[in-house]
């Protein structure tokens, strides 16, 4: 131990250790390096080999190409400041504003006060009834805005529930690999274990359950306390879109070993192939078909304005619905998001912008479904280019794309380039994922920071960036690469 | 154990204890019925002694009279809809806002490329400078922005801190009592220990040495490796704003004890009396006149726009600085947040906004002047009337207002009323807080929220609800009160 570190009160000795656990690759060192190199090329430097960062690491759609929904930001605008509400001849007659668009900002200001007030913790309680009548239209079954919580994003709201879950440090909660790493994260945080359970590659990344079913036998064997699941539908980072079957499948195990399913449906308008069946519809089927053995099921699906067409991350809006948990436990959930007051309102809003969009007649309805089947498009269109791509490449192996913003490929790299990688101290893929930061300036993430089987390889790549050249820096990249290490 | 219990994954007696345990009283009980009162006024009821609920409970400045700076919503509602910036001349000429809003947006909208992507984890590189260059002015002493990391209102940076200091259950940090109960709270959660001070009630609510130095050295008898001081200065619940010699003192104690400091800031403009000492300056002007003896000390301070006179609290946004930080336990603190992605990036900008608002000179600084001014004096005028209120109530006694948004009197009841109290099952102050809200609709926090030493009661009341007609109300109420338990 060095001086200055006993100087301290805290050194990375002695603070808390199930922090220095957690793992996030989608914002690590190789997220690091590339934005150096764009600081680099911000500054004019010419010593890079390309003039671009692709920020291929991390579902950010506005970042890139994505442009926000227009009634979504008009809205906002209002909302944000409300004295132009008292302008509406010019809203209406020079700014492009429909009245539709003026409508709305006047419902939300009354429903939320203020965005620059606290709402109640959950989220003001006339935008929960908005998602309620969403999610009711969605499944055709009802809703209750008090088993909704408005929160920070997806994230956020896993981390509550998790923190609710994981009662001691034997608690287990079986989450798919490959997997988006909040999952892992948070348990490592909070002294919990994660029991993984693999995805079908060979099966379009399917949920297979007799490995789920293995994978939780064991944990048992262990000693493991095991109490959820978690299922990312569509798959991140595996894009892939379950069928009817599989989430059937995984409730059925769920009620038979008392586990809580965690929904993540953030993706829920991502799907290219199939069709989206949430959790909450399948759920409530199976409880008319059979009432007794599904009665208790606990289900928290979650959903958020990330991704889809809405894509506003940097809002941070999202919300989860409980079916079926105690009352007892809903209220400490009430109580733990309390600590931290109440998700952002302007996200809050957002959220019921994104599940309450202009109907067909209304005035803004033709530019919002023009705006939500363009950026649709354009996301399938990509994702088929970058698909056809990976198809070409040698020792590249990748699944039609089905959903979500992800493309996650095989990749087969010779025994010379593991052997290179482990002079480096570094895993083949995270190898790879450097060298192709280093000659391209695209960043994606390997596939080790989502977890995969055993001597497999593989990256998530997003197929957000606009355009085709960077595909083609990555085809010749990885031809390059292959003749290196031959 | 139920039967129904026994059917779900969770029940009361088996989820997270630490979670359980965890008393967050500002949105308890009281809260929960004041909101069902407020519920049944919008419908018309008229069983109630009252009209109106004044939510006295939380410093919720937007929900009660305090509108927002104009001039940071115009700037945000161009961000939202940066279309808006192509019709300068409607802007100006017909909506009101200033070339410096326009200028401000734009350069804000460079900062963050859209408020609806994410930005790097720690907040947006460009609005951390900004927060630098106002720290320095503050202070006269350099910052770099590479120590500031924008969160989701302080609240979420207390949660970071605090993940990363409480190591094991034996971790202790010292808090002040008493207190926000974010803390409390937030230590309960992550199964560390709280190692309580309490302050001087007759010195002004001040820090008191000696006590501090006591508590550590009880706690450290104990087994309690304690790790942290928690100062919040202006006081919450207390509205004290400590004197230089105060934060020397502290200082002094932490650097021998190598302690952390953390210092809540986040009332730093709400200052009546005195002045507001930033613990970063008073740390670096010590650490000149003796660098060997101050060098590591380690300083996290934190502030918000959720108070003050900006009162953006719905916007979660706010900051916080390291100063004397391991490198390695920063890169641990990166790490941490990452996992959430990034803090609202329109939150981000709010912070912006504030540490920089319109100068002397230009188009803005009239107008935010005098609303900013306004707010101050208003805040004042209402904390003297509840003061002058206080001070005639028999068995209230009450410190002259200094800052913050909160008066905290300790109230004196009757043995008739403690049995009363004792009754229900509630402490006394409780006990008189529902009282109060059942028959004036006005809603505080007893001073058991908060902490207080035994045998004292108090509650903490917000001074941001216009008019003064409610704090007849609370006289009257209190009047009748203790003639019913004389």
């Amino acid at each position: 131990m060095s001086t200055t570190t006993t100087l301290r009160s805290l050194n990375i000795d002695n603070i808390n250790p199930h922090v220095k656990e957690a793992k996030y690759a989608v914002r690590g060192e190789l997220a690091v390096r590339s934005e150096e190199y764009r600081a680099k090329l911000a500054k004019g430097s010419t010593d890079l080999p390309f003039d671009k960062i692709i920020s291929a690491n991390i579902g950010n759609p506005q970042q890139l190409d994505q442009k926000p929904i227009t009634f979504f930001r008009q809205v906002l605008s209002l909302i944000e400041y409300p004295p132009l509400l008292e302008k509406e001849d010019v809203l209406l007659n020079q700014l492009g504003y429909k009245s539709d668009v003026i409508a709305r900002a006047k419902w939300l200001l009354k429903a939320v006060g203020s965005v620059g007030a606290y709402s109640a913790s959950a989220g003001a309680p006339a935008l929960k009834e908005s998602v309620a009548k969403f999610i009711e239209e969605r499944d055709g079954h009802p809703a209750d805005p008090k088993d909704i919580y408005l929160s920070a994003g997806a994230s956020s709201g896993v981390n509550t529930l998790l923190h609710i879950i994981c009662a001691t440090p034997h608690t287990g909660v079986l989450v798919p690999i490959p997997q988006y790493p909040l999952y892992t994260a948070s348990l490592s945080v909070l002294n919990a274990r994660c029991v993984p359970y693999y995805l079908d590659e060979a099966k379009s990344w399917g949920t297979d359950l007799e490995a789920i079913k293995e994978a939780h036998k064991k944990a048992i064997a262990e000693g493991t306390d095991v109490r959820a699941i978690v299922i990312i539908n569509p798959g991140n980072p595996t894009g892939a879109s379950l069928s009817e079957d599989d989430v059937k499948a995984v409730i059925d195990f769920a009620a038979q070993e008392k586990l809580v399913v965690m929904a993540d449906e953030v993706y829920q308008t991502n799907v290219f192939k199939g069709k989206f069946h949430s959790f909450k519809s399948v759920l409530r089927n199976l409880q008319k078909e059979d009432p007794e053995k599904y009665k208790y099921v606990e289900l928290a699906s979650l959903h958020s304005v990330s991704k889809g067409m809405v894509g506003e991350c940097g809002h941070r809006g999202g919300y989860f619905e409980l079916c079926g948990f105690d009352p007892a436990v809903q209220e400490q959930i009430y109580k733990f998001v309390s600590i931290s007051l109440c998700a952002p309102v302007i996200g809050q809003c957002l959220v019921e912008l994104m599940v309450n969009p202009p109907k067909e007649g209304e005035p803004s309805y033709e530019l919002y479904k023009q705006e939500f089947d363009g950026i649709f498009a354009g996301l399938e269109k990509r994702a088929t280019a970058l698909y056809e791509a990976f198809k070409d490449m040698e020792g590249v192996e990748c699944g039609v794309p089905q959903g979500s913003m992800y493309l996650f490929p095989t990749i087969t790299l010779s025994d010379k380039a593991v052997e290179a990688a482990k002079k480096e101290g570094r895993s083949p893929d995270e190898f790879y994922a450097f060298r192709l930061l280093d000659a391209t300036g695209v960043c994606v993430v390997p596939g080790a920071g989502f977890g995969q089987k055993e001597n497999t390889l593989h990256f998530r790549t997003t197929f957000l960036a606009p355009g085709t050249e960077w595909v083609g820096r990555i085809r010749k990249f990885h031809s390059d690469f292959m003749d290196e290490f031959r």
